[in-house]
């Protein structure tokens, strides 16, 4: 935990303004209470009705309640900012600041929550216990390796998207910024190498992102070196992320081993990793993103003086800054929009394209959209509802196709059964018709011994 | 699980406004984001100044977070209203509601919550884990005996307020009922005695506040009958009150043979539980609530023709409207407004009692402030927030108390220790010095003894 003790102008200000408010949300009332009628439709007795129609039918939660439009912040307070486990109730004032961008900018009501464990079963157990109220679940500032598995498990068992903020929005504003950069240098993504330093949860995010939307090598370094599959110091998910990342040329070795020609570096570690010199050994016009916060891996002036081309870093206060506010008001948006089971590969593709179409005529200095820009949020959550909602008519008609073969093979079974049956009833009269002529030939046999019997036993009383 | 088919006017209305509110709560930002300083200081990098004050000092999460004024309205779904165990998604708008007056009537702002278990342990654990995002839990809803069990466990282990509106709420306001109809017919409360029929979660809170406000005696009535702790049938709970209660004359038997005699009925049952006769066993001037709802055991008229003298339900189209709302919502703001960690019995009192207040001059008709009345939780607030402050005030002078003692005790200890020292000091000087005499004699001895011996010794060699 490293907690500063001298207090910028900033901290200062935001201290005072954090007392001064004493809570950054509060909750409002969508309709006005006024007399008893009000009371009468908002409450009792008026309020059963709601009720019974949920117990009805579960999917009219999301036409009768808040959960249509709320989400809830969630964190455990392990990784909060750069300041690490700080306890849960210490996260609240992000957990806050977060729900305030929700709504200021994407119109989503946030709920901020702080779970009092650490125990991954616990917090799996505990947020989907409360999922029922709301319509997302935003997962903030968990420790690694815990959130990637609390989030996998939470995504198996909800029926709400579940999203991970630190990971998968933090890969799809670099995936934007990639995909603009990649446009001003006239590079195509398969021919393009990135490497990425800081294998940490963001950083497999931003790669597994990254190769799917097309990318045509990645490597991984983490404080060790290059992730390589065959050492064991690597974890599972490094392993899995490194393999699927390629590392086509199998380079072994440090960053700067990395980034000999590579077109991309991304950084999510600490201040000063690039060293300015391991930029000239990348491939002519290399990409910087520099992600550490508030200080980067490079600060921009010196990788563009030690040959940069483009640079980006999480600042507000340097060009092209990446930061997730461009993605994750939208996401949410979009995904409550069409009630969006959860948030698919797809979905977050189509996140990155539409933050990176915000700049219509991208350069160098700018391929980012600006973080303070509410349409952002309004072109994200247009596609990101599109998106899933061609995955719903997609399986709608593998559905569809699917009833359609089975209706088929129904069909042509039952023409089978019915010859079946047919063959089987003619068999079976026929069966019927022999069985009853055995049988009168039995009883015609039968009556002729009994009466041969019976003509025989008078002789035989008679004795 | 009684779920009504035919929809009234109300219910449709109801379900019409739910339809097109989709939810009835939404969030608010408090301070406007409208450029990149506010982002700096609604969110990073200032927000981390206020994360790492509360990591630093605890206590400051109610100066620096939402939870100085918000709570959690939270229901497992199993006791919903009159439905019964609906399912936790089906209580929302009910929970919904609930919030919407705690910030109408309170100024508090409150978080809806459903719990998808009805297991205790769960429940409690999950309530416990999420409470340091709150100021205050009030339980809605959760079905008997497990929601006095939930309460108890929870009260035990959070430093939050947790009140269960359902058993506590309805306790108050009968209380302050109880107040106002005793002024009216001139009789004391030790001179009373009450009959509750429903011995259930609600009705077992009421008598246990009507018993510690003074009321002098106490039945106890369920389907069973009279509450008899010698009935192996009635449970701990029934029994613990049923002794607590009174019941002086042993009266055995059912709800009629309790009734000879009573001044006070209280039905937390069904409807048309009382018979008109039986309102003619009571004392002079009965008094009825009948709090079955939406229709109480008996109809206000035909109590009042069958001798009732004050006559109260839960219903707002009848005079004398006794309702929860007329105390959850004073009693959360004014435990918020102290940052009070439990409801005490003595802030139950003081609610009841200023409720009480509000109708200046009571009759057999008015014995109650309305509902609607927004002054109501003001002044409850004021009490409940006094009654606190007293609380803390105490207890801050008996634990000055008990230092003072303390440290009489450890000075006058010191100076016994001191006193002892200082005998012992001299008594082990003069044992010193004893024993330094004791040894100079013994070495005095011990040298003439030698002396002898080697004068001897000399004699000895020259044998």
């Amino acid at each position: 935990m490293a907690i500063k003790t001298t207090m910028t102008p900033i901290a200062k200000a935001s201290l005072e303004l954090h007392e001064k408010l004493k809570g950054k949300i509060s909750t409002s009332v969508k309709y006005a209470i006024k007399d008893k009628h009000d009371l009468s439709l908002m409450y009792t007795p008026g309020v059963a009705q709601p009720c019974i129609e949920i117990n009805k039918d579960y999917n009219k939660s999301w036409d009768l309640t808040a959960r249509n439009n709320t989400i809830a912040v969630i964190t455990d307070g392990t990784a909060v900012l750069g300041l690490g486990d700080i306890g849960p109730e210490a996260g609240m004032p992000v957990m806050e600041g977060k729900c305030a961008l929700f709504k200021t900018f994407g119109d989503v009501d946030a709920v901020p929550i702080c779970i009092r464990s650490k125990n991954v079963d616990e917090l799996v157990r505990t947020i989907y216990l409360i999922s029922g109220s709301f319509g997302g679940i935003n997962l903030e500032d968990i420790g690694a390796p815990r959130c990637v598995e609390v989030e996998r498990r939470l995504k198996d068992i909800c029926d709400i998207p579940v999203f991970h903020d630190d990971q998968h929005g933090t890969a799809i504003v670099v995936a934007a910024a990639v995909t603009n950069a990649l446009r001003v240098v006239g590079k195509k993504w398969e021919d393009c190498t990135t490497v990425i330093n800081g294998a940490g949860s963001a950083g497999m995010a931003i790669g597994n992102l990254l190769h799917d939307m097309g990318m045509g090598n990645i490597i991984y370094v983490d404080r060790a070196g290059i992730v390589d599959p065959s050492d064991r110091q690597f974890n599972q998910y490094q392993v899995a992320a490194a393999i699927k990342g390629g590392n086509r040329k199998a380079v072994k070795g440090a960053l700067a081993d990395a980034l000999k020609g590579a077109d991309i570096f991304v950084g999510v570690s600490v201040p000063g990793a690039l060293k300015p010199e391991w930029i000239r050994l990348m491939n002519d016009k290399p990409i910087v993103f520099a992600m550490a916060n508030p200080t980067p891996e490079i600060m921009p002036d010196i990788a563009k003086q030690s040959g940069a081309y483009i640079v980006g870093t999480g600042r507000s206060d340097f060009p092209n800054q990446i930061n997730n506010l461009q993605a994750f008001p939208g996401i949410f948006k979009g995904a409550l929009s069409v009630r969006a089971k959860q948030i698919t590969e797809e979905m977050k593709h189509a996140a990155a394209r539409a933050i990176a179409s915000m700049v219509k005529h991208p350069t160098p200095d700018n391929i980012m959209p600006s973080a303070l820009d509410k349409n952002v949020a309004e072109v994200v959550a247009a596609e990101v509802a599109r998106c899933w909602k061609e995955e719903v008519a997609r399986k709608e008609r593998a559905k569809q196709a699917e009833r359609a073969a089975n209706e088929n093979l129904r069909a042509s079974a039952k023409a089978e059964k019915t010859a079946v049956t047919a063959e089987q009833r003619i068999s079976s009269s026929e069966a019927i018709v022999a069985n009853r002529n055995d049988i009168r030939q039995f009883n015609k046999r039968n009556k002729k011994a009994s009466t041969k019997k019976t003509k025989k036993s008078p002789k035989k009383t008679k004795k």
